[in-house]
């Protein structure tokens, strides 16, 4: 359809030229660009990495596989050998990449591949805790939820299982002090369920996030166990002090600590490192608390806030 | 690369420990483990279920073949017959779980397939109505958005379409009572456009959700014909009234009504099984609602709600 | 499993009458069906496109081919050569469509084709130009996030990134006027990234969106140099004129100006075509600006919106 116009329009040398401005640009900004030997973590092998554990914790719910008291043992150590090797060489990047940052040499050093062997080796030795803990986020669902007919019904479709799921695999790597991958997932279970929550957050048993969508949790946030939090709830930070360059400073706890047993309803922000809400407290939806609440609390919109004009109109 | 750590690590022994431990988990713990002979509805077949539908009620919009007079036939039994033939096996295995949950012993049995294949049936007799109804969406969104070009524009891009397309495919299946599947569908809508709508809400003609992220629709929710939605509104639950277990009640009208005509725009929350939204009302940005408005009502934030303070600043 | 039901419950007619009353649906109903000797775009082929694209702007990052100094080139004519065929032939159709649209006959005619081809060329040698702007929105967001750890990190997981550059990409066909493939490419975004930008916006350098659910950004909205957008900011319209007919006017400006160095925290709403936010403004989160803001300002919620009823609970 268009070879009629590849000579009139002088295309091959047009193409030609694009492409030699594309190489100036690539040469002179390394920044958007790896032509590395030893290339850096993929972003589709990890979500390959993160099916496969999921696949693990859950058998048989997701994979097509049939299992049965037989081959559930060879379905484990099948998928458990593909992870572990996959896992271990991310990490194994990941780890070269920090060197990359120090601009130290580096193809890979044994020191890189040994750490992802054993971090790989770690997270396959936590799958029984994880498995110990989803439980619990799936009762917790259940119990929290009128419109939970079944536990399966969770498993299979809720978006705030998937996003703690995803959450305590990528805090158990954020917590070994690996780079990029932990992100990497996180973002991932962003992607797939509009909940925001950084990897680095602490959160408790039994927790359970409903609707999810526009959830943003952030990577100092401590949670305690039995909490619930609605759609679109802000735990975020409140300010960035900055150093004396202007730029923020980073590493600072800069987001709130819920205690166990609270709710937080949709819309609900709550900012700040300082910022504490007590345990067994509700948060109503949509108010905006910047300070610490006390323990036992009943938090709500003000009369101010929820008085509305109301005019009758004649609508066309 | 990672070979000469596996003897020195020790890891193929490490591994099988690890496989242990999962295994000894899975074991001790059903929840998350599904051994059946005949397993449960699998996402994947579901998603590849809508999306044969989509390409019937749209046909030649979003598949790669070239449609024509001739062909259109073919393609249509073709895809029907694809549909017909799993979606009976997904619904099958949906009723059979039903079985599974009270512990009743059914491998596939006769009613649950012969339910699967009528209900199939029935969902494909469905579709000249349900294409009547998204004709009517689409003109809809064309009137109700003024950044719209073309109907093919919101056909092939808008996620509001998406989700009451999909939102009406999955209310026909909630309605004939089959668990887990309407669900399923749901939930891989809201992953896609953002919007979370639960397969129980009643819908009527000409709707239109715009932009959409962050919208909630309760499974109790009722709406009308001519209704407006746009992005971030909660149709929601007031407050859930619990058993003498503490258990949360399930299957009571928890959601509002919103009548014919009725248009809400973003960040507005609407909760409450009594609350209805009297038809013609137009409801302002960001309000905050739990009582009924009468008809043709225009409910706008307060004068006090939209007070700020504002200084003047120097930014560094 | 199916088969000793399909004689006994009469399936293969009733499968034959369905596909035929879906035929008279759709031979009576032309807008959800294309039987064109020429189709229109295909969204498939519009997100092989926009990755083809990805690949070009970041060499090496996502794509699973090591590349260097040696194989770069070649990589890079071969991306390009592949974006330009499918591009000049999706931009072909999209061109045909508007004489569809105007019943003109049209298959694919010479001025289609040609621009097709001068568009998607136009296209890449924007490519340097593209990837200029692109490492200052990186650099954008590592100043301003505490959480991000290195500039890979960003380029990996952060969907601010993707929804900007993807907005790049599509703002360049849509100044060129191309119908359907922008609005496609940024509701893909909005898929991906929770974040919903009308190709048709003017966004300035140095652009950082954090979290961003939620956020909708409007098809006239201009943004300026050094703007900072939290989730859930709405940049929207604020009212529809409409004609005599009743139907919206189309084509107005109906969303606001952003001046350089603005700062607008999550949740804000800020609506209407003549609101001007000044420069190096402070937007705090959740308030509600329906008139302009003077430069230099700082704007929070009010104490009325901040105060909230705090009750002592005894949770059960």
């Amino acid at each position: 359809m268009i070879k009629k116009f590849i000579a009139k329009n002088n295309i091959e040398s047009r193409l030609n030229d694009a492409v030699n401005n594309i190489l100036d640009s690539v040469n002179s900004e390394s920044m958007l660009y790896h032509i590395n030997k030893y290339p850096i973590p993929s972003k589709k092998e990890i979500i390959k990495i993160l099916n496969g554990l999921i696949d693990i914790i859950f058998p048989g719910c997701f994979t097509e596989k049939e299992l049965n008291g037989v081959n559930i043992k060879y379905f484990l150590i099948d998928k458990a050998n593909d992870v572990f090797e996959k896992l271990s060489i991310e990490i194994a990047k990941s780890f070269r990449h920090n060197h990359d940052i120090k601009s130290e040499q580096c193809e890979l050093c044994d020191d890189c591949v040994e750490n992802g062997i054993e971090t790989a080796m770690f997270l396959l030795d936590s799958i029984p805790e994880l498995r110990r803990k989803i439980v619990l986020d799936v009762k917790a669902a259940f119990k929290g939820d009128p419109a939970a007919k079944s536990y399966n019904e969770i498993i299979f479709s809720y978006p705030g299982l998937t996003a703690i799921t995803i959450h305590r695999i990528a805090h158990i790597l954020y917590n070994r002090d690996i780079p990029l991958i932990p992100r990497i997932m996180s973002e991932y279970s962003h992607s797939l369920t509009g909940i925001d929550i950084h990897p680095g957050a602490k959160i408790g048993e039994n927790f359970f996030i409903d609707h999810g969508t526009g959830v943003v949790i952030g990577e100092t946030t401590e949670i305690g166990d039995d909490v619930k939090i609605y759609q679109g709830v802000t735990l975020g930070g409140k300010s960035f002090p900055k150093d004396e360059k202007g730029d923020v400073i980073k590493g600072r706890k800069r987001h709130p600590t819920i205690e166990d047993n609270v709710t937080i309803y949709s819309g609900a922000t709550i900012l700040g490192g300082d910022t504490v809400i007590g345990k067994n407290s509700i948060i109503g939806g949509n108010v905006w608390i910047v300070n610490s609440i006390a323990p036992n609390s009943l938090v709500t919109l003000s009369e101010n806030q929820t008085k509305m004009n109301i005019k009758t109109c004649v609508v066309s």
